[in-house]
């Protein structure tokens, strides 16, 4: 399938906002491909977090417009031999390192063809490591240029790939009728956001959330439950979390990524 | 009146920027509204801080063109029966929850019309809240969508409303020759903003402003008083406000939100 | 030479994210220059700090295309007589006050012609100073949006200037056959970034790196070191960063900005 592009890009990296890192990949994208409309999906990943940001933008991606290319760049990897990966799913188009955000993202995606970008695509589009450490700019950025200008056809990236570097971020796991997941990111508010996807709730008549000594029933708003109280729900990226209405649940409990949450029967 | 839209869409949010929500909001209007033009007022409005979103989008919003459309979520009541409105004023076009921070901005708005967003106009641009936690992609963004694109016209989106929640931002108050005013907000350069308007300064020959302990008369600029010394001014967004010059005000002295400030004669 | 603008306008400044100041000079602009493309280079330079906007702004510009208008305002001194400057060099314009951060700037331009913009200048586009503490809503983003449109010719802004407020960033200096530069800011990563150049590598067969009593040898990419170590090597603005694998140099290292740092030979 070929993708008709929109010329709308996504940027998901862990650069930050304090240098301007993000402005030069705008800069050398919008040089490359002049009426390319760039959209940050965010660059405040933790440093290193490639889990965080491949379930990040495997969230967000079905929000943008078919056509619509993604750049995910946390790349602790950078100049060393971990491959770029291109990822076609849906009439979207994904870029990243193979360092388990590829994975993380997979998972988020159906019927996806995945390529590894081959050194001569690189040379093809004029783009060179010029650095060893940003590849976001030197490599990256060029490659979603010139996909997004039609310049580059997504079959002609480089040869299909069938093994990625997987995940950091385990699946929930049966034992007996529950489910065990983990919590795997705080977001702004303090809500805890599991693994356990919305899915996992059908066929449990009475679902209970248990996380650290706390079992919960399922909520449908942040405001049903008294300001202060934990809650559990559904959220809007289709996973269940834990939140404290009108406050943080990170705050709250101590329950770090990687703390487990079970899904049970009550 | 009939907005002639410029395509041009704002947003004023609590969400942050560390998780995708903000971008996600601008992948649903991108697609029902190719040619929107999105432009962030601030996404960093303290959780659940209604008021201060009003206000800010208060002071920002007639620096953009005629026929912008601002959308302004800060909604802990996300997914319970608040309503939703739209104010339309001067040729601009406002979204907000109804739980003061719509009674917040309309302080700062002329010759305003506040309607109720019906249900039905939800369904005829084809928005359902899919979720109960995050009506900032569910319902704003497709109604800002359909109003920048000119789909949807202002004077149907809803019956005209009365009576909206109050701001939970008092209003100055007078004491006698004096008017009594509060600590609205800290900027990031720890100057702090108070509800006192500059027109409140008419009359007076010699103002002089007291916080706490301290009695100001009224500086030009920042760097009119010495360097770590308080001052007051009239601030660019028509308040008078408390700095330091070259510092802080907010580490100066312990002057929250709703601290006292009084404006007299010297 | 006559600018052709491509009406691409980007922006750094010390304003935050906060408040809704970025947001208010974007209106401005696309109110004046409704096809203006605005990006942000950053709004996180600390309150102030006129060196570090001035060194960002210069290692990134080169990264825009030909024709880009880019205004830089970290301003204390706003309101009082400090005068404004317009650079052209290489085909792009520069708008900043003339407090350091223009001549910091200057050092990453070739060719470049200096002028003051003079007051008939924003009396011509419209522009005044309705506020003594906010010209980059009042004055920069007008004038910004003058040239970006070809309302204003880059020459008619004013008279050519000769001498700059000084950079408060100092130049690396000769010290026998060593270079001594001092760290200028260390980033979200925490590498620590100095006045190092990667031309001043050309000669030494050996290089070595001296930051308080570590000594380095240059690594190629931040995986090279084993984690946790410290290592140098020249990043992707071309200047010699120290920085830690996988962790913090500013945290690991008591070495503020303005830290000595000496290149030798091994």
């Amino acid at each position: 399938m070929t993708i008709i592009s929109t010329g709308i890009v996504t940027l998901t990296t862990d650069f930050g906002l304090q240098e301007p890192y993000v402005g030069i990949m705008k800069g050398v994208i919008v040089s490359a491909c002049p009426p390319a409309r760039i959209i940050d999906i965010t660059h405040e990943i933790r440093p290193g977090q490639v889990g965080a940001a491949g379930f990040w933008l495997g969230r967000a991606w079905r929000w943008f417009p078919d056509g619509t290319v993604h750049v995910a760049v946390v790349d602790p990897g950078v100049g060393t031999d971990r491959e770029i990966v291109a990822i076609e799913s849906g009439g979207h188009y994904f870029l990243s390192p193979d360092n388990g955000l590829a994975a993380e993202l997979l998972r988020h995606l159906d019927h996806a063809t995945t390529r590894t970008v081959a050194p001569e695509t690189f040379a093809a589009i004029g783009a060179a490591p010029a650095s060893n450490t940003f590849h976001g700019r030197d490599l990256f950025a060029p490659l979603a240029a010139a996909l997004a200008s039609g310049r580059l056809s997504p079959e002609r990236v480089g040869p299909e790939k069938e093994t990625l570097t997987p995940s950091p971020f385990a699946m929930p796991e049966a034992q007996g009728p529950d489910l065990i997941g983990q919590i795997l990111v705080a977001d702004r508010y303090g809500n805890l956001i599991s693994n356990l996807p919305a899915a996992s709730l059908a066929g449990r008549d009475r679902p209970s959330i248990t996380l650290l000594d706390h079992t919960l029933e399922l909520s449908r708003t942040y405001a049903d439950a008294a300001q202060g109280t934990l809650l559990a729900l559904v959220n809007s990226m289709g996973y269940i979390e834990i939140a404290v209405s009108g406050g943080s649940a990170a705050r709250a409990l101590n329950s770090p990524p990687g703390t487990a949450i079970r899904l049970g029967s009550g």
